[in-house]
């Protein structure tokens, strides 16, 4: 089998999709198994792959990490390695999913912090699928089995009921402003790595965006943005991002080959990252040299974690308390 | 305002709907405030309600809960205190709900774990969502707007695919078969209490049940158990259901109230709950003790952590692998 890739670019899916006389919307089903492939799932054994297109033409790999030794709730899905991997490539929006299960609820909840999530289309590659619940208001002609995400989240609850509608969503470029307060470390590539991580995460709800770099024994930098959810839980914490740019890099290398980490957030952030970030790589890789770099105050930023969105939650939730 | 209430027994229910000259279920959506204000949510302040009918008749009622220190996945929402509320209670099904938001993919997806979830009847009182999003196929007649469960989450992902149709579910009764093989502490009440709790933990997808047993300053017990997910991450550890337990003993106080803890689990289980639990019992109660009392290995138990739906769950997924 072919060495594992995470994106294939546009020009390439149109002609592997010629070469198998299929369209590349045609094409993305058979690729689900080679996303299921580089799953890293040792408690459950249950390889689930994902694989999307972007609306630049690229073609996107997912598949689920689980990480032994800790709670369930630090697990990656397959859908969100997906959604990390077109945020670390700069893919601006989703247009098309085909998964190999179901995808579960805490996924389709965090779809919806893509713009035009409930009209991404989705297409389940497993037959057991198939046979149990046929799926019914699927799309015509060109989209073929491919549905709309509205149909398997309805009622959704998502940025609409906590954010503006101008607010920048997940894919959406922001700044969040953050710099160091203190000197020391200005020549220290990783720290400024994880700065750009936080800078670029996504925590309208929160307003705490954190990001991490790892480092790798060859030198090599990996850096992953904290991305949040609407329903809270479903959030992606920033190691777990950093991790997927890891294994998305394709060298299919163990995790304690990660040598040095760096997290930046907030230093008064009601969200902290820290504890839990330091459990995770303590668990995968042993020796990781782990450093915490707080930030000060942000200045401000154009993004969602100016403070403007947090008013107008506040506002909009005035009527639900006592 | 009334003194706030988590459990409302059938016949008290039957006489609070007859005074007002309703059905139960014409009660129910009326009942959701209530509940909205014995919510926790430091972090959103955006408080959310959930209350449900047994199939005994009882109402259970259900609160969101956020913790300030760490991340956003340590949250409780309401319709997962709502299901541990029943749990608490040895209320074997939940057959109808009201919340005041639509709930999340998250919570949608924790559902699933019921027996028959498909069929659980939910409501949704906000009217952002009447406006909005008007729901299409809800039931006729008696069951009102109420709409299955099966409509807000289709296509699941759940037991089905991973365990054998007749393994006990969450609100199942099972015995886990934990036991303590060193000797010491035979006497300390809140370590059988934490044991009883990893026995009625519900964790068919890893085998590695556990248990929390907290007391507060005036010697109250509260007891946690682990509840499980078919898809992981929202899975429900036991500090936090333990906490469920102690906000719905109705006393209001303080988490700084919580002065021990002891966690249960198996000494090789590759889930470990405790550091995740010392963090966050250090986050809301900084002088709680917490102990950690590793069980030998498990003898068995009737429930569905004896071995035989890990294997199960290994043939199902054979075919993923590579
Ligand atoms: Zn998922
Ligand atoms: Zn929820």
């Amino acid at each position: 089998m072919d060495r594992p890739r995470f994106v294939i670019d546009a020009v390439e899916a149109e002609q592997m999709a010629k070469q198998s006389g299929k369209t590349v919307l045609q094409l993305l089903p058979s690729l689900v198994k080679s996303a299921q492939s580089v799953a890293r799932p040792p408690i459950s054994k249950y390889h689930v792959g994902a694989v999307g297109i972007g609306s630049s033409g690229r073609i996107f790999f997912g598949a689920n990490l689980e990480f032994p030794g800790l709670p369930l709730n630090h697990s990656v899905h397959a859908e969100q390695f997906l959604i990390t991997n077109l945020s670390l490539n700069a893919e601006p929006r989703l247009k098309y999913i085909a998964v190999s299960a179901a995808p579960c609820g805490h996924c389709r909840q965090f779809f919806q912090e893509l713009r035009g999530a409930p009209d991404v289309k989705m297409l389940i590659t497993s037959s057991d699928d198939e046979k149990e619940n046929k799926i019914s208001n699927t799309c015509n002609d060109k989209d073929q089995e491919f549905t709309p995400l509205s149909h398997f989240l309805p009622h959704r609850f998502g940025p609409d009921d906590l954010l503006g509608k101008d607010a920048p969503l997940l894919l959406e470029p922001r700044r969040n402003g953050l710099s160091f307060t203190s000197d020391g470390g200005e020549n220290d590539e990783l720290k400024h790595a994880a700065l750009d991580a936080a800078n670029m995460s996504y925590a309208p709800y929160s307003g705490c965006p954190s990001g991490v770099a790892l480092i790798d024994v060859e030198g090599k930098i990996y850096k992953g943005s904290y991305m949040e959810s609407a329903a809270y839980n479903p959030s992606l914490p920033p190691v777990q991002a950093a991790i997927v740019a890891y294994v998305a890099s394709g060298g299919g290398g163990g995790y304690e080959r990660i040598v040095r980490a760096v997290l930046v957030e907030k230093s008064d952030a009601v969200i902290k990252q820290e504890h839990t970030a330091r459990l995770l790589l303590q668990c995968i890789s042993p020796k990781c040299e782990v450093k915490e770099a707080d930030e000060g105050e942000g200045s401000g930023g154009d993004g969602g974690d100016d403070g403007k969105d947090e008013r107008k939650r506040e506002r909009k939730t005035k009527k639900e308390e006592q």
